[in-house]
């Protein structure tokens, strides 16, 4: 595990109509002393200004989707957000570098789902499994969730750096700013910043051995009809349950006419994102996850 | 009041985001019989197609402020809207005749307010305010909200026939699809249908002397900076309570850094629309509302 930390950076507005981490980087910004620490240097930077500006979650295609090692490296891949990853990924990385401009990015995000407070993790990164598990131990409500994405190949921004993960609270609507959730992030931030004035002074004695997580196992599509609509809902029993076990015949959807659509495999699982409103054009209601604990290097 | 009804509408999707009313017109078409009643007919329509297939509230302009008077006759305003207006008002209307093509128009709507389900009147329709009468008789929970929109001259969908309103419920995200909230929605339609069933067939004999409204009395933005940036939020003490009363030294906002804004009028009100993502843009936090029963026609 890295050792010693010289910048990190705090992103929001990956997607511009997650307020929380667009106006927690107002807040910064305004008064930087608050995320100011000795020892190290904390950028903060919003990543997606025009589809801040327009609250949306993007202009042309998703910003934490275009940080594929091969898509950066096309240049045939121009729109806004591709020309945006690019930039950020010269300013933060470069991705696969040995010594990237900054050790760790932590990127702001919330949900329509009820996640809580998730630390969503997918690089093997020990600094961040290292981050995460401090973060648990301080703030036990927060979970863990291990996931390479929709995609499989975790090209979401803070892969531009060795180290780092994203921070997903809810549940709150696109385009809607909730105190509550704003200030928990905050707190989770100054966490973090905690670790690395601790790590850097030598003061971060205890590494841990192990963490409890969500482990990512599949993605679960609403039922559609021929055309492509959705034709069932998510089951009011699931609806808002997010890290909350079902196992065989629980409720999964239920029809527009109200029949139930059960969940059929043997497996108790864990389901997460459940409802979250950015995942239906990608034509998932939830993901399913396995509650597991892994070791931990030193 | 007109006592006889030939034919009536419900519209959904007339903002495209909001999917309770775009998957019930979707369950409609699927299934006309659900709606079809002995001695009128209901029509059922998808109000602004294009935002609907984007999932978005609005292509160039807001729909449901689309259909004033003057721009309905305004030649120049060719915006995708404006046109889906001009269209609409042919269909449906034209307003301000006294023999529209469809009796009573109820449009469907959603809300990232906790606004329960809810009415919202801004026509000077006996219809319309005993079939609302009607509904809080039969569902009690339901709010009656008389509202002449943020423009002050109800340029709604609803207002191209005689009589009508919008139905709003909540809480939920844009781009989301609450099984509970859909099916109470549509429980409310077809109390609307059975009103109109009764009414026809000369067996509503009940009529309602008066009715408990909540009535517009102001909006209220957000703080703002120079720069225009919202530099507080709803209070969490205001967060998901709309229709509780509040009163003087009651807070509304939080600063992002931690001060407290309270209410500083005399008058204790009622807020309404408390944190509606569709609201940031048009400037406004919430609207404030009196209380109050007022008397009907018979």
């Amino acid at each position: 595990m890295q050792k010693s930390i010289r910048k990190i950076a705090i992103t929001g507005g990956t997607h511009g109509n997650e307020l929380t981490g667009v106006y927690l980087i107002n807040k910064f910004k305004t008064d930087p002393a608050i995320v100011k620490r000795e020892g190290f240097e904390t950028i903060i930077m919003h990543t997606n200004k025009k589809a801040i500006e327009k609250c949306t979650r993007y202009i042309d295609n998703d910003l934490n989707r275009a940080f594929g090692e091969k898509d950066l490296e096309d240049s045939s891949r121009s729109s806004y957000e591709d020309i945006s990853a690019k930039l950020i990924n010269q300013l933060l990385g470069p991705k696969g570098t040995d010594n990237p401009n900054v050790d760790f990015i932590v990127d702001l995000h919330s949900t329509t789902s009820n996640m809580g407070l998730s630390v969503v993790i997918d690089i093997d990164s020990q600094l961040a499994w290292q981050v995460a598990a401090y973060l648990k131990d301080t703030e036990p409500k927060v979970n863990i969730f291990r996931w390479m994405g929709d995609t499989g190949d975790a090209p979401f921004v803070n892969s531009v750096a060795k180290n780092g993960f994203a921070i997903e609270v809810g549940a709150v609507p696109q385009g809607v700013l909730r105190a509550d959730l704003l200030f928990e992030t905050e707190k989770l931030v100054h966490h973090i910043l905690d670790f690395f004035e601790k790590l850097n002074k030598g003061e971060f004695e205890k590494s841990y051995k192990n963490i409890e997580i969500y482990d990512f196992v599949e993605l679960v599509d609403f039922p559609r009809g021929e055309d492509g609509n959705i034709i069932a809902m998510v089951h009011p029993q699931l609806q808002d349950n997010d890290y909350a076990r079902i196992k065989k015949g629980d409720p999964l959807f239920i029809s527009l006419g109200g029949e139930i659509i059960t969940y059929d495999k043997d497996e108790a699982i864990y389901p997460l994102f459940v409802n979250e409103a950015a995942y239906y054009e990608k034509g998932f209601a939830m993901c399913l996850a396995r509650k597991r604990r892994i070791e931990l290097e030193a």
